[in-house]
C-alpha cells in the first residue's frame, strides 16, 4: 500500500469533518491510503497571503515530518498552493501542488479557463497571483468568486452550490471559459460538480480530487517534481522559535 | 472494468511487437483494460505533417469506432497528437493527447522543458508546432532528437539508449532545461527511463504512459474534454472514399 | 504565364459556381492564371476540425499533383488552411494558406484584429485555434461568427451582406477591433466589402483576395515558404488507401 | 497607372545612383509606376533613433506632398520604418512600412526569424526595438549585422556579398531561424540573394521588394492602413520651423 | 546643487504658466533644480505621432543643448515619451521617458493598470502603441481618455477633475484596474489627486511627478540609461535645415 | 522626518555589521531616517524558498509592527522579497520590495536584464521564479550567481567583487543583458559597483539602493502599493504560534 501525506495548511485539523472525511475516503487512488498530517499553529483557513504567511513554517514541518514517515507523495490540502515551492525543495517525495496540477490539467481539456473561488477579495487576488506565477495569464479569462466565505461552506452547502452554479455559468457565457477551475478545496465535499457540468457544458475541475489523482500518478510513474527546478536548499544556522524547536535539524538546519 | 482504447495512427498493427504488448499492460492501470485499435490504412510510422494528413480519416474512423463500441476513454498513441482536435469534436468520451498531456504535466513538475524526440527534422518540427500550438513557446528550451529514425530503434534499443542519455544531458547542461518530455511513443517499450532520470537529475517524461494514466484519471474524477472547447462538428453531404464509406453515418455524414 | 493551383478542399467542385469563377477571374493578378483543382473526396465544406481531417489526404493528393503538373505556386482555398504545414512540407512551390497570410497581413494595418467568420461554434473554435498556433494570441480581440451557415450564402447573399456588416460594427465598437478578417473563404464573391469598409472604418480583408495575391507577389519576389521550417518528409511504406493508391510513390511512399 | 511613392527618408537623394534606379525598375508591379520623393533636409543615411528624428519632419512633409500629388500609395524607403505611425495618420492612403511588412511575410514563410542589417549597434538595437515594437519577440532567433556601414555598401559590394552570405548561415546554424530578413534597403540593389538563399535554404526577405509589392496589393485589394489605429491627427497652431513653413497647412496646422 | 532639465516637447513655453511653474516647484526633489528648456519651433502640443514627428529635431536639438550646459539629467515633458530613444543615445546623462517611468513604477505598486489621457483617439493610439513598445501589453487593461483636449484643461479645471475621476471610476470597475497612470503631463498641475485616490482606492500615477523624481533617484544612485541599449549614433554628414544649423556638430554630424 | 522601517528578513541582526550601518546611512534619502527592524527568529541568511517559508511569520510580525510604530514605508531588506504580497496586504504603509523595485527600474533603463547573485542553485531558482512571477520572463536573457555563498561575502569582498565583474562581463557578452539587476542585498555594503558600470558599460542596479529611495519617492508622491490588488486580509481565529502570540491581534486574528 503507498501512502499519500495530506497536509492540511491551517491550526485546525478539518478531518475531524466527517464529510470531508468520507470525501477522501471516495476519492483515493486504487493501491493507496491517504493519511492526515496538519499544522500544528496557524490560522482557521487559508484565504489570503498573510494567511499563507502566518502558516508558512508550520506547513513546512509537516513536510518535513512526511518525509521521515516514509509517505510516498504528499498534497498541499489548499488551493493557494501555499508553500509549494519550499515544500518541494526540502521534500524527496512528490509534492503535488492542488492548484498548479488542476490549471495544467485544465489546459488539457479546454483552452480558456476561469477559477471560481470562495468569497473574498484577497483570494481571488491570490488566484490571479497564482496563474501569472505559472505563466498562464494568457490562457485565464477571469477569476470569480461566490458571495460566501470558506468557512460558511459547510454550514450552507446548498447555498453554496446555487452560488456556484450561478458564477460558472457566467464564466461560460460572460467570460468565455471553455473549463473551469475550482479555487478552494474546502469546495470539494460540500459539492456536487455532477450537475453543474451537465448544466454549463464545460468541464469543472475539482482541484483537490485531481491533486490526490496526480500523486497517484506520479508515484506509480515513477516522477518527481524536477530537483533541478527544487534543489534541496543550503543547509545553515538558525534563531529557532522555540515552538518547533528541532523540526528542522538535518534538513534546513545546519 | 473500464476500457481504454488506445488507437494506433499508423497502417500496421505495432501491437504485435510483444515488447509493445507487454509494456502496454505493464501501464494498465488498476480497474482498466486497454484495447487496440488501429487506423486500416496508414503510412507506416507519423514522423511529419504529411504522414498526419495521409492518415487522418482512418484515425478519425478508430475515434467514431471506440465511440460505438462503449470505451470509456481513448489515447492516440503518437506524441504528434495526429487530428486531436477533430477526434474530441466528434467523440463523447475523452480524447487525450499524448504530447498535450505530457507538456501540462511537465510544467507542474519543472519550469523549464525541452522536448526530445527521434531523428527526423520534420519532427522536430512538429514537435516545435506542437509547443506554439498549445502557446508553450515561453516554457520551451529546445526541442531535441536522437539520430536514430523511429523505425530502427526496435533493432538497436541499446543505441537508442545511450543516444537519449546524452541527448537528455544536453538538454539539461546546454539548453537550461528542468524537466524532460519524450517526444515519440515508440522510444517507451524500447527504453529504461530509471537510469537517464537517475543521472541527468530531471524528470524525464514518457507521454505515452502519462496519456493512459491521465485517461484512467479523467474517467475516475468523470471528466473530459470540453464541449464548448470541441463541440460536435455540424453533419453534412460527403462525397465518400469508397474505402471508408459508411463510416461517419450519423457522425460527420448527414 | 505563371500558374497558381487553386486547391479546392471539399469533396465538390466549388468552381461551377458561376460568381465564384468570375470573382477568381477578377481578382487574378497580372501574368498569372489560376487553376482549379479540388480533392476527389471529401465533405461539402469545410467547418470543423473533423472537416479537416476527413479530408486532409484528398487535398494532399491535390498538393502532390499541383507539384507534377508544373505549377508556380499553390493556395489552399479554405479560411481553415487544413493540412498547410503537411502540404508546404510536400511541395516544391509556394503554398499559401489563406488565413495565414490575411492575419499578418491584418497586422501589418492595425494592431488588434477580429476575425468574423460564418456560421457555427466548431468554425469559430477552429479560427481561436488557428489564431493560438500562429502565436498571435495577444492581438486577437475576438472571433465572432454569422448566424448562417456557410452553405446557406449564396442563397441569401443579401442577409449574409447585412449579417456581416453588424458583425464588423461590434467587433470595432464593442471588441474594439481596428482591423478585421474574413473566417471563410466562401464569402468572398457573395459579399460586397466596399460599403463594409467604408462604414466601419476599418479594413476588413477578404482573406481569398490576399492569399492569391500574396502567391503571385511571392513567385514574382522568388520567395517560398522555407524548407528548413517545413522539410520534405521521410519516405517509407505506406497500408495504401486503394481509392488514391499511387498519388504519393516516390513523395512519401517510398 | 497607378502611382507609388517612394520616399527617401535621408537628405541627399539617392535615385541618382543607376544601380538603385534600374533595380526599382525591375521590381515595380506591372500596372505601376513608381515615383521619386525625398526629405528636404536630413542626414545622409539612417541608422540611429537620432537620425529619424532628426529627419522626422522633412520625411513627415513629403508625405503630405504624395498625398497632395494624387499618389495611390506610399512606401517609406528605409527598414527602420521611421516615422511610420505619423505618416499613417496624416495620409489618406496606404502607407507600407519597410520593416512592418517584410517581419510579417516573413512570419508566413518560416516561425522563427532573423534580422540582419548592415554595421552598426545603433542600428541592431532600431531593429531590435522594431521587433519589440510590432509585439513580435518571441518569433525573434536575433538580429545580426555586417561589419560593413550602409554608406560603403555601394562601394564594396562583393564584401557586402560575402558577409551577407555569412551572417544568413550563422543565423541558420547557431541562432535556429528560418527565415530571415535584411534591415537595410540599401542592401536591396548591391546584393544578389539568389545564390544566398540557394545556399542557406531558408527565404531571406529584401524588405524594399516586398514593401513596394505589397503597396501595389494593397491598392489592387483596395486596403489601406486601418484608420482607428492610425486616426487624423488634430489641427492645431504650430510654432512653424521657417524651413518648412506652410507644408502642413490644413494638415496639421490649424 | 543637481540641475534637472525639463525638456518642453513644444513649440511654445508653457512654463510662463504660472500654476505649473510653482507646481513644478513644488516637486521638485531636494538637492536639486529643474531648469526649463523647450523646443523651438513645433506644435502647440503633442497628441498624436504627427505632433512627435513635427517636433521631433527640435525637441533633440534641446538634449544636445542639455548635455552642453552640463545638466545632471533630462526629463522630456510629454506622456508620449516623444524621441525618447533619440534622445538616449545622443545624451550622455540620464534621460528619463514620463511615460516609461509611470508604467513600470505602476508595475510595482499593482498588477493589471489602466492609462488615462486626455481627448482624443490619436492620443489614445499613442498610449497603446506606447504599452506594446514597451512590452507591456499584458498587464494593461486599457487605455481611457477624458472628453476634454489638453488645450482646454487649463480653461475647465474642475470639469477635468470631475471627467478624471469618472474614468478612474469606470477604469478599476468595468476594466478591472488595481493601478491607474495619467498618460498626460499638461495634467498635473491643473488636477488634485490626492481625492481620486482616496475615492477610487488604487494608486493614480502623476507621471510628471513620478519622473523628475526618477531622475534625482538615478542621479544619487550614480545611474543612466543603458549605453549598450542606446549607444551613440554613429557621425555623419547632414543637408542642415538652417533653422537649426550647427546644433549638431560634433553630436551627430560628421 | 520621515521614517522607512528597513525589515531584516533573517533571525540575526545584520544591522551590528558597520559597514552596513554606514552604507545604509550614506543612502539615506533627505528628510528620512531609516530605522532597523528584524525577525525575532529565522534562518541565518535567505537563500531558498525553504528559508523563506520558515522565517515568514516572523517577518511579518515586523511589518505589523513597522505599521504600530507609525513608519511612513517599509523596505524588506532581501533580494528575494519574501512575504512581499503578505506584507502588502497587511499594511496601511507603502512596502517596497527590493527584487521588484530592481527589476521594474531595469526596464526602465535598458532592454533585457541579467539577474547576477550569490552562489547557489536554489537562489538561482528563487530569482527565476521571481522573474516569472513578476510576469517579466520576455525581458531577462538570464540569472547567474557568483561562487561564493552569501555569508561569505564579508570576509572575502574583493573576491566578491571580482567575481561579480566577471559575471557582469558574461551577461553582457555571452547572454546579451543590457542592464543588469544584483540578486542579493548582501552585496550592496561590500561591493563597489562603480568601476564594474564603467568596465561593462551598462548599469548595475543594487536593488538595496533603489528599495530605499523607491520608498522615499513614494512617500514624498504620496503614493502607496494598491490596496485592490493587495487588500486587507480577512480576520479569523488563529491557532497561535506561543512564540509570536498576540503579535496579530486585531489585524489577522479576530
Amino acid at each position: 500500500m503507498k501512502r499519500i501525506a495530506l497536509i492540511g495548511v491551517t491550526g485546525v485539523d478539518w478531518w475531524v469533518d466527517p464529510k470531508k472525511k468520507s470525501f477522501v475516503r471516495a476519492v483515493t487512488p486504487p493501491g493507496f491510503v491517504i493519511e492526515n498530517l496538519h499544522a500544528r499553529y496557524g490560522t482557521h483557513s487559508v484565504e489570503s497571503h498573510s494567511d499563507e504567511a502566518y502558516n508558512a513554517p508550520f506547513i513546512l514541518e509537516q513536510i518535513v515530518k512526511a518525509n521521515k514517515e516514509g509517505m510516498d507523495a504528499i498534497v498541499i490540502d489548499c488551493a493557494c498552493d501555499p508553500i509549494l515551492e519550499a515544500a518541494r525543495e526540502i521534500s524527496n517525495i512528490p509534492v503535488v501542488g492542488v492548484r498548479k496540477a488542476a490549471l495544467h490539467l485544465a489546459l488539457t481539456l479546454g483552452t480558456k479557463f476561469s477559477v471560481i473561488t470562495v468569497q473574498g477579495q484577497s483570494l481571488v487576488k491570490c488566484m490571479e497571483w497564482g496563474v501569472r506565477k505559472e505563466g498562464l495569464d494568457g490562457f485565464c479569462v477571469g477569476v470569480r468568486c461566490l458571495k460566501m466565505p470558506v468557512l460558511d461552506i459547510a454550514k450552507k452547502p446548498e447555498e453554496a452550490q446555487r452560488e456556484l452554479m450561478e458564477e460558472c455559468r457566467q464564466a461560460v457565457k460572460q467570460d468565455g471559459a471553455d473549463v473551469i477551475v475550482l479555487g478552494c478545496t474546502g469546495l470539494s465535499h460540500e459539492i456536487d460538480l455532477k450537475p453543474i457540468i451537465d448544466e454549463v457544458g464545460v468541464p469543472v475541475i475539482d482541484p483537490f480530487v485531481i491533486a490526490v489523482k496526480t500523486a497517484a500518478l506520479l508515484v506509480d510513474a515513477g516522477l518527481s517534481h524536477s530537483k533541478v527546478a527544487y534543489p534541496f536548499p543550503p543547509k545553515k544556522p538558525i534563531v529557532e522559535d522555540p515552538s518547533i524547536k528541532g523540526s528542522f535539524d538535518k534538513v534546513l538546519k545546519d
